[in-house]
C-alpha cells in the first residue's frame, strides 16, 4: 500500500511540477518587500529594483534576452523562428499594494516565464518572438498614476506624469533616474502595432466566479468599465430622542435607501456590479440623527452603454428619493474608464486549449482593471483568469493551487503552440 | 411717527423685561467656560465652581439662603409662610456638554430665580418654601456617571461612583473635596418625601415639536424611556469590480435595510422613535464591498411596553434581513433607561397657568433625559418645555427668544401662585 501511496505521490508531483515551480518562483519574489512580515513592493522602490533583477535572472535562465526599459519594466524577449518574425506580448505587473497577496500581477509574469524555459528546454522556436512584460506601476499606490509601464508601451503614455511625486515629495522623473532608467527614453519603447500580433495576460481571478463554478481557469471577455462617484446627503442633524419621526429629514436614513437603491440597479443586468464602499454618517453619535452622510458609488460593466444607462438610472432614483425626504443630494463623478474588450479571435485560441486540457471553457468579464487594458489600444488582447481562493486578492490570504498554476501553464503552453499571429481576429 | 415708534418699543420692552433678564442671566453664565470662544463647563470644574458661585450671588440677590451641597449642587431655598411649610423644588443643572448652547439646563436655574426676585420684590411669601437647585452633573461629560446631582436629592446617589475617574484620572471624590465639598455627606443630602411636594423643572424642548405647533411653552407628559444598543453585520469583504451581485454578501446593503426597517417601526406609533446615529462600514474603500458594518439603534418612548414591543419586533426583523441576505448579526444593549412619567395634577396645573396667559396648552414627552428623571422616585414631578430656535440644542447656535422666556416666566409665576402642595395628584 505505501509502495502505491508513493507512486501516486510521485506522479502527482510530476503532474503539476511546472505549476509547483511557477509558485515556488512567485514566492520567492514576495520576499522583494519594504515589511518583512508583508509584502509591499511599490513603483521604483528598492524591492521593486531587487525583484526587477531577480525577474531578469529568472528570463535569463529560460533563454531569454531581458532589460529594463525606459520606465522601468522589465522586458524579456524569446526570439521566433526568424528575426523579423511578428512579437506576441504577455506579462502583468510586479509591484503591489500594501500587505499584498504574492499572486496578483506576479502570477502573470512568472508563469509564461516558465513555460518559456519549458520550450527553451525542448530548443523549440515558434513562428513568432515572445516577449514577457513586468510592469512596474499598475497598482498606482507609490504616485497617482496607474498603468504607466503598460501605457509606455502602448505609446499612450503621458510624460506629464513624469512630473508626480509620492508622499515623500520624490518626483516619478527622479524616482526613474534612481532606478536607473532613462525617462526621456520613455517615448521610444512605444511599441510599432504592425509588429505586434496581441497581448495576452495571464491574472488570477481576484474574484470568486472560477471557484463557483468548479473550474480552474476562464477566458476574460472584457475589461469592465468603471464609474466611481461620491454623494453627499444633507438632511438635518437632531437629537435623537427629540424630534419626532414625521420631523425628520434623517441624512442616514435617505442615504441607506439610496444603497438598497443602488445594490438592487446593479443586480438588475449581469454583468452589472454596482458598490456603495465607503459610507461615512455626521455626526456619528448613538444619540444624534445623522445630518449628512458621504457615500461612494462604485459601478462597473463590460459593456459602455450599460453601465451609462444605469449611472443615469441611479441619479434619477436618488434625487427622487432626496425630494421625497427633504434631503439635497450631490453626487460627483471621481472616476471613470471605459470597458476594454477582448479579441474574438484571442478568446477563441483560449477556450479552445482549455478544452484540449478537457476543461470545460468559461468565459467571464474582468470587474478589475489590468495592464491589458491600456494594451487594447496597441494591439488585440486577452486574458487567462486563473481561479483563486475564495476570491481573495489585494490580501496576504490570497492564494492559488499548485494544479491551478499547472493547468494554465498548460493552458498557456497550447495556446501558444496553436498561435497564430495571421489569424488574429482583430474582432471584439 | 419716531414717538409713536419709542413709545411701541419701550411697551414691547416692558412686556418681555422679565424674560430679557433671565437672557442676560443665562448668557452672563456662559462665560464660565474652560474655552474662550465656546461654552464647555463640566462637572467640579474650576469654571463650574465660578458659576455656583455667580447662581449663589443671583439667589442671594432674590432673597434666597444659597450654599453649595454636598455632591456640589447649588441649593437656594426661599421659604414659605411657615417655617415646616411643604417644599416645592424646582431647578436644573449647569453643567454642559462640550461646545455647548447657553440655556440647556442653566434657563430651568435662572428662570424660577428670577420669578423668585419677583415674588421677593412684592414682599410675597407662598404656602409653600421653594427651592432651587442648580445641579451639577447631568450631562456627565466629565465622569462616567450622570444625574449625579438629582440622585443625591432623590436619595439613589450610588457611592460606587465616587471611585469614577476622569480622564486625567483624577476620582469624583477628590474633584469634590477640591470643590469644597464633604464626599461623606452625600447621604445627608436625600430629601424626606414627606416634606417634599413637588419638583418642577423648566427646560428647553430641545426638539422642534413646540416651534412646528408655533407655541411658546408646552406641558411634558413623560420622560421617555430609552434603549440603546449596538449592532454587528458581518458579511464578506470583495473587490468590488470581481465579485457579482448574486455572489455578495455585502454588510452594507444589509445594514441599509435593517436601518430602513428601525425607520420605518420607529414611525409606526406615535410617541415612539429610534434612530440610527453611527453607521462604520469596514474596510470602508471605494472599491471594496463592506465585510463589516457597526451601527448604533437608540430608541425611545413615553411608554415602557411600546418600547418593549418595538424592540422586540426590531430584532427579529434584523435578523431575517440577516438570515436571508447571508449575513450574521449580533445586537448589544448599551444602555437602558425606563419611562418617568409626569403627574397628572401637576400637568394640570401647568396646563391652567398656560391658559391664562390665553395660549393653547400643549402635552409632550421628553425624549431628552433630565434631572426630572431622577426626582421621580421622590416626589410627583412634571416639566415645563420652552420652544427653542430650530430645534437645536447641545451646539452654540441654541437659542430661545426673550419673549418666549418672559411667557415661561409668567407661566411660572402663575403656576406658583396656584400651586396647592395638597392637591397634588400623585397619579401618572
Amino acid at each position: 500500500m505505501r509502495a502505491w501511496g508513493n507512486v501516486f505521490d510521485r506522479v502527482m508531483d510530476a503532474v503539476a511540477m511546472l505549476g509547483q515551480n511557477i509558485k515556488k518562483t512567485v514566492e520567492d519574489w514576495a520576499r522583494f518587500s519594504e515589511e518583512a512580515d508583508k509584502l509591499t513592493r511599490v513603483f521604483l522602490s528598492a524591492e521593486h529594483r531587487a525583484c526587477a533583477d531577480a525577474v531578469m535572472a529568472a528570463m535569463g535562465a529560460a533563454g531569454m534576452q531581458a532589460r529594463v526599459d525606459a520606465i522601468g519594466n522589465v522586458v524579456g524577449r524569446y526570439e521566433g523562428l526568424t528575426s523579423d518574425a511578428p512579437v506576441l506580448l504577455t506579462g502583468s505587473h510586479i509591484d503591489t499594494v500594501r500587505d499584498a497577496g504574492a499572486y496578483d500581477g506576479n502570477l502573470g509574469v512568472a508563469l509564461p516565464v516558465a513555460c518559456i524555459a519549458e520550450l527553451n528546454a525542448g530548443g523549440r522556436r515558434l513562428p513568432f518572438a515572445i516577449e514577457v512584460i513586468a510592469f512596474g506601476d499598475e497598482e498606482g499606490v507609490r504616485f497617482p498614476s496607474t498603468l504607466s509601464g503598460s501605457r509606455t508601451i502602448a505609446g499612450t503614455f503621458d510624460p506629464a506624469a513624469l512630473a508626480l511625486t509620492d508622499a515623500d515629495g520624490t518626483s516619478m522623473a527622479e524616482a526613474l533616474l534612481d532606478f536607473g532608467c532613462d525617462p526621456h527614453a520613455i517615448g521610444s519603447e512605444a511599441r510599432d502595432p504592425s509588429k505586434v500580433a496581441a497581448f495576452i495576460e495571464v491574472h488570477i481571478e481576484q474574484g470568486p466566479v472560477l471557484e463557483s463554478e468548479e473550474l480552474p481557469v476562464g477566458v476574460v471577455t472584457a475589461i469592465n468599465g468603471a464609474s466611481r462617484f461620491g454623494i453627499t446627503v444633507d438632511g438635518m442633524a437632531g437629537h435623537a430622542g427629540t424630534v419626532p419621526m414625521q420631523l425628520r429629514r434623517d441624512a442616514l436614513a435617505g442615504a441607506s435607501e439610496m444603497a438598497l437603491a443602488i445594490e438592487r440597479r446593479g443586480a438588475a443586468d449581469p454583468g452589472l456590479v454596482a458598490t456603495v464602499g465607503r459610507f461615512d454618517a455626521q455626526p456619528g453619535a448613538v444619540n444624534v440623527i445623522p445630518g449628512r452622510v458621504e457615500f461612494t458609488l462604485d459601478i462597473r460593466a463590460p459593456d459602455d452603454g450599460l453601465r451609462e444607462r444605469a449611472i443615469a438610472e441611479i441619479q434619477t432614483t436618488l434625487e427622487e428619493i432626496a425630494a421625497r425626504r427633504g434631503l439635497m443630494s450631490t453626487i460627483q463623478k471621481l472616476y471613470e474608464e471605459n470597458a476594454a474588450a477582448c479579441d474574438e479571435g484571442l478568446m477563441a485560441g483560449l477556450e479552445a486549449s482549455i478544452e484540449r486540457q478537457s476543461i470545460r471553457p468559461l468565459r467571464l468579464p474582468s470587474g478589475a482593471g489590468h495592464d491589458a487594458m491600456a494594451l487594447a489600444s496597441l494591439c488585440p488582447m486577452s486574458m487567462l483568469f486563473v481561479r483563486c481562493g475564495a476570491g481573495i486578492s489585494h490580501n496576504p490570504l490570497e492564494s492559488i493551487t499548485a494544479e491551478d498554476a499547472d493547468v494554465a501553464a498548460r493552458v498557456f503552453l497550447d495556446f501558444l503552440e496553436h498561435f497564430d499571429p495571421a489569424a488574429v481576429s482583430g474582432q471584439t
